[in-house]
């Protein structure tokens, strides 16, 4: 007898039901090289109707193997569509978190080095459509322009994490988000500088000051003017180089709350 | 002249602004000691409209310290109502998270021995209006049904959590939240237990087997029946002792969009 | 029947066995109030000589509950013995992890606000004979020499950890041991900074610009100086914010191994 | 000029200095596979003598990034001689910590799927002699011998953690421990199990209870017969299922200090 598939009489249905912080390799589409080889952490969930007693969770796991040990976007969309039906769901949802490494150029030596960024697919369907939305953590310098304004010299900064979860209606490449970012960001981080290039970068980051409110506004105008973002929320979180805690920023730009 | 206080020209509002994880000693209500010390971490934003530049990120602090050092419930909600008015905005959000402490006795001998839980308090404000969340994570043993129906002996077990955040129209404990999830739960955890107490809890777990989705269910089923919560969510995660990630489950009653 | 008890033969001794992640709440003294209230975290482990089977857990929790609820420095010490002896064993060793608090007056308003502080008390007792590390975390500022001297302006500083783990053959104050980091490092923080105290750390920062090398001697070089302190390590973690990882540094001075 | 090779007066030599928390995808050699893609996060440190002022942080980076984006185990081993070497030190210390993923069968099904285990290389090399040590985590099932006498039925049980790190005079590989350890727990974890899978395994967890003791004994029996082994230390961490808190033990054997 399947205990989980016999009838529930509690009248409950369950909104998300599944397994959660499953590590698995992947493979994701990249602008440069074509693909990279990550790891990723997936959450997988299905509605469960009140009438059923409960899901079958070494399906989920199932779906994961059965795409040859490495997963790339592609299948990811076709994951959301396989989970539901095999496990007979109205609405499913996947995140799968990972690692995503960008090789870029120091600003002045030109030497080239590997920056990481933490990177995020979550996808949903609900009666077979589905929505997806990508989530990058861009870290950078943020300079403060009251400590420069008000000081003689020098300026207080530190890392800041930006985070950008946009919902879009054409592709958009993980690059692009990061290069968005990190345009607005007061400087950019590289893995590797020579001291030409941490000369420009001090100095960059000087003549760019920014509040934690500019940060989140000056990457929300892009946002907004970019036709393939239906929807975002921007996050800023400044890891404050003269106090023991962060300044944050958020805007949400929700399409379809503002058009109701 | 002040940066912060000077117009910004970029049209865009900012959703939340503020400060994140700052750490203060905090004194909660208790309902059997009257009060307990115990150190919060706490987030503290509030809206910008779109025209002002940045918002004061000193007065933050300043409304923590100026509740001399120990924060109670009481000033939790002053707290909200004053942050935004010192900060002149709409609406205001403050997290307050905190691990708490409650006695408990062993099931047989009786002994004493005090367990952990970590609590939150969410509040918002908008346009002078309060609402307060209450989010409690209770650490229960879950045993599953499938494998105790299907071996001739035993039952894999383990520590799940299950959190409960809800709304509530009348004052209700912490403790009153604790219990009603643990007595839900397969079995409760205890920090102190003698050989007869260990005896009791294995049985009562192995009598008590529940799916992931039975503790959602029964707890879900218990805050319907309690008229001062308006809404909730209820989630358990199950950290699987036969397999390296998670089960879990999420119910979601939000009364405003039920009656939309 | 004792389980725990029965005799072994496998002829294998156990270094270390007990509890891990335990929180408690505790009391600890205090420069300027007598004491505080916080929240611990415990490990507390015994040997095990190779003919006993097991150690009994449930004697670690019954000497943390106790001391009443809360935990003073003295009872620290006296749970060593308690340990050792209740539970039959040639040694023991305690961990006590807990944020600490102090009121610091910023620079040039004097304005007070807390500060918090990770500090760690470890406890090892042999053969009667107890000895005890104090750790503390200190968060700072750290201003870089090169990106300084190599700029037309600015230079590039951000949050760093300073970790000062002392064995001490005299009384030594917590806030000793904060204080004399908190000198060596750019600049100190602080919970809450009026305009002039920014200007002031902003300034003083990048008059005392320091790798990670100078924060790590300086203050060896202090701890070299007091005499109450017999050996120590010496950490210094830069969240660099220029690149996506740390630099870091460590000096470690151990007293016996030196004369050996 | 090189602000980093300026002489240094004040006669304090550090014992690491270097980046911390850097990731980077890495290559690693695979029993069954020949290899298999991951993600590795490295420490590297190098000694400085007393008279030199600082080491050069963007020569660690340039190191990793010279491997040609993978690293292998064997390149992490020339890392190690190639980082004193260009960096003009003594001794060296690298740390790579990944996860690392092994394809097993359920034991009745036979079905395949992955699981993952933290893995660390840690290699060290004084005057041009390099020493690796191999750590792995491997969670397992542990069942209660204690519950599982007194209780009339069931026995509790829970995911721990067992840890080993070990040096090695000869070739081993990480699957030769995972194995190692998982054949002395009480049960193994797998990614995926159908039915008559769960029921063998909770039987198997049922007729093998282990305390915590027990588990780190027999491991470190097993490695004493292991000639390959020069010393170690293993470790178990239960994340009991009837306590918030964890049941740990330690057992150390360093083959030098015996012969001490």
């Amino acid at each position: 007898e399947d205990v989980q598939s016999s009838p529930d009489t509690r009248h409950i249905a369950i909104d998300k039901v599944g397994i959660k912080d499953i590590r698995h390799p992947v493979r994701v589409r990249d602008r440069s090289d074509g693909e990279q080889h990550t790891i990723a952490n997936f959450n997988m969930y299905v509605s469960l109707p009140h009438n059923f007693k409960g899901t079958h969770m070494s399906r989920f796991v199932d779906i994961l193997n059965r795409h040859e040990k490495e997963i790339t976007v592609k299948s990811f969309k076709d994951m959301l569509g396989e989970m539901t039906e095999l496990l007979d769901a109205e609405s499913g949802h996947i995140e799968m978190n990972f690692p995503y490494f960008v090789m870029k150029a120091a600003p002045v030596s030109g030497v080239q080095s590997l920056m990481d960024y933490d990177v995020s697919f979550i996808g949903e369907i609900h009666d077979g459509q589905p929505q997806m939305n990508i989530k990058v953590v861009v870290p950078v310098t943020s300079l403060c322009p009251c400590s420069k304004k008000i000081s003689d010299y020098g300026a207080h900064n530190q890392r800041s994490h930006v985070t950008v979860s946009v919902r879009t209606t054409g592709f958009i490449w993980i690059e692009e988000l990061i290069e968005l970012v990190e345009q607005e960001a007061s400087c950019e981080l590289y893995g590797l500088l020579k001291r030409p290039d941490e000369k420009a970068v001090t100095e960059r980051a000087y003549d760019n000051p920014k509040f934690v409110e500019d940060m989140v506004r000056d990457v929300a105008a892009r946002l907004n003017a970019d036709e393939r973002v239906s929807s975002y929320v921007v996050e800023s979180e400044n890891f404050e180089s003269i106090h023991n805690h962060s300044a944050y920023a958020m805007i949400i730009k929700d399409e379809e709350s503002e058009q109701a």
